[in-house]
């Protein structure tokens, strides 16, 4: 510990009078993106000229494209494309209906599960078999599950404040449930959706199947259908009947990451990355996740040009590609650092939608940590406030292995999982105050991190 | 300074063994609102049968029944209503048209300022003078300015990341610009709107006669009206054609405060107490203004009871009637407490909007404060960590005469001016869990303050 704080000593000594230098700095970023951010506009673009655009699509081919464009436009001294193969899942035609008692069968609203298969040009129909939990289904004996279709009710913890908290632990169904219950005989799985939402949205997202298992196509439905549903296997008999052709293409698309780069004036070996990611799923348009993301990330580039600040360590922005149903872009960004002997300082990703931010996780030794929480005093006008979360981000989690210090933005939480892999995450839904200052957060810890070269 | 802690250290003698004891109530509190609020729902109802409700207003007659019985269903001991008399102000037909150069008029986005007049059975026309603050229209001859019609194009500041210091930055154009403008001989006024709105929105809002100064007509304009009419004014001349027959009525209405009231079991002498308004502008729906307010005050009662609590103190939910124009709610509940020597330990508002909290605002003298203060770990795990912000609210202003310490919930204030006073002001802008998390702190502090009885 002793050695620790005097580490963090040798590193302030001298500091102590630029406080208001930096606090000055501060303002004058958060000015230059609350008064003439192009980050809403640039949302505003992706989400309407390209709209969603899951990896491997044309659609984020398009979005590769619009990205070098706007990454150029911040004025960054080096823009290029980094390569990644991606997997590309394509849905198709969809329709599940449910037949409760002896009643009709009725489509309801839903989604595949990323990467689900499909039921192979004709209807999967069986009984439908309510469990809660897994706990429940492997109570269940085999036989009972045999040729029937699960269904996933496993509620999303509204009493969890911060609702990636929530999601992390009912995430497992979705992601695990459909070969947990081919493993028993199921022939397919619904399941409830990961959503805060007090509404009928199916939530879709990557399903994994285990390669030993044979794997059954996968569907959410919203939480009011899912309601109704769990009313009706409690009382009686219910069947479902799902047709779907959905698929994983057998061939590798080649994609990219787009990389912006400021180069530092006095540590230029030492590179600070920010990003978020450039494909989203197949609904929607992707604005929270992660348009938002993306420009943010190059938001901290052109307000750098913008103040006409000479950075001493060299800041980059990268779009990452496909980090929603494969995370090629993130291994080819850590991979292409591991091959060039890059040393990365720090990198901070934001991708947990365009809210007010609240804080930055830190996913770093202590004494790092140490070192950045030195100067939460600086950002609490900003409203950043929590630097205690062990957080840092998807795409950037490569980089863990090199040793380098991840730092993940920390936005409000509350409406994430209303709109999150939904047909609702439009651009509409994100607030021009918000999402800017976000990008101020981002801009401003890149900032000082770069100053102070911490490391 | 000693004095004062040693006033802590003796509250807070015997309380250490206590911390895991509060901070088990604060999460019973949130589990409970979290999981089984009633205030989303009351929101809705509230919103979509009674819609907006200015004082004076047949709806707000009807928002007074509601309240009632809202109020009686949270299980308070006691409920009763408060009378007030209010101004009734009404909008009627309005319409704003404007010329660009010698083009035609044509009509725009408008609203009429609260308790402004109207044009009384004509239109008023006049050409348009152009001003950016105050000192830009003194600076102007009063020959210039009359017979015409002043637009006030005064921008929201939003470099300011706590949009209600925007706002008191920029209100005193809607509430003294049209006596200001009057006093040099104009015949009507135009303002920008308050707005962080990226939008052609009017705001409305009440605006303030002077009484020595003739009354002109004045209106508000979305922020993409006030940039063209901008433009326009920069470049040429542009004129205005206004027709409007909102008025004052000359008689008060009897109205009400709706108030409930759970009997404090150790000092029921000691009254806590918790409002918002149940007025409203008459557009939009008083959502988040001041519906979320009035719907979480009563939800602190409901979580009370529900819980099967018996706070030591008297805690009391008002719903305050005719906080926009005129305050005469406010007025009359002071003017009780004082009558009946009635001692309150604390007044507490929410009308900052039903987002999510992030602090709350204390507005006593610095040793009340840090008696609050003290307990502001346990509030941190719900978002709420600002105690630093010197914040009451306008309806509990009248018990600051009676030296009553005053708090008020502070809500992320990045949406709010986007649907403040407008027609968007709506159920759909109301996230639930912001809304319930908002209802947690005020029920956390009412709690809190009655257990340890401070005062």
């Amino acid at each position: 510990m002793k050695f620790r704080h005097l580490l963090i000593a040798a590193l302030l000594f001298g500091t102590h009078c630029r406080a208001q230098q930096d606090s000055l700095m501060f303002r004058k970023i958060s000015d230059e993106i609350l008064l003439r951010s192009t980050c809403y506009e640039n949302l505003h673009v992706l989400c309407k000229t390209v709209g969603h655009r899951l990896a491997g699509s044309a659609a984020a081919a398009k979005a590769v494209e619009w990205g070098e464009k706007a990454m150029e436009a911040t004025g960054a001294d080096k823009v290029w494309l980094q390569a990644a193969d991606v997997p590309h899942w394509v849905r198709g035609y969809e329709n599940l209906q449910l037949q409760y008692g002896k009643g009709k069968y009725k489509s309801v609203k839903m989604l595949s599960l990323g990467n689900s298969i499909g039921t192979g040009g004709k209807p999967v129909t069986g009984e439908v078999v309510m469990v809660r939990n897994f706990a429940d289904l492997n109570a269940i004996p085999n036989n009972e599950i045999k040729g029937k279709i699960v269904f996933f009710d496993y509620r999303f913890r509204q009493d969890l404040v911060n609702t990636f908290q929530g999601y992390g632990d009912a995430v497992i169904y979705r992601a695990l449930g459909p070969s947990a219950a081919a493993k028993k005989g199921a022939i397919a799985v619904i399941i409830r959706s990961m959503s805060t939402g007090t509404d009928d949205i199916p939530h879709t997202g990557a399903t994994h199947y285990i390669d030993s298992i044979k794997a059954i196509p996968a569907v959410a439905v919203g939480n009011f259908t899912a309601d109704t549903l769990e009313a009706a296997c409690s009382s009686g008999t219910v069947h479902a009947k799902l047709e779907s052709n959905c698929k994983m293409l057998p061939e590798l698309v080649r994609s990219y990451n787009v990389i912006g780069e400021i180069k530092g004036s006095e540590h230029p070996e030492d590179i600070i990355v920010v990003g978020g990611h450039l494909d989203s799923w197949d609904v929607g348009e992707g604005a929270h996740d992660d348009g938002s993301g993306c420009v943010q990330s190059m938001e901290v580039l052109r307000t750098i040009k913008a103040l006409g600040l000479h950075p001493k360590c060299t800041i980059r922005a990268v779009l990452f590609m496909n980090e929603e149903n494969g995370m090629k872009g993130g291994l080819a960004y850590g991979d292409s650092a591991l091959a060039k002997h890059e040393k990365h300082i720090l990198a901070i990703e934001s991708d947990a939608g365009g809210f007010s931010p609240r804080g930055i996780g830190l996913e770093m030794p202590e004494a790092n940590k140490e070192k950045i929480r030195y100067f939460r005093k600086l950002f609490l006008p900003y409203g950043v406030y929590d630097f205690e979360h062990e957080e840092g981000g998807t795409d950037i989690s490569p980089l863990a292995k090199q040793h380098v210090p991840l730092a993940g933005l920390l936005p409000d939480s509350q409406r994430y999982f209303d709109v999150h892999h939904t047909n609702n995450d439009v651009f509409e839904a994100v607030n021009h105050r918000e999402l800017e200052l976000g990008a101020v957060a981002l801009t401003q810890l890149a900032y000082l991190v770069s100053e102070y070269d911490i490391k």
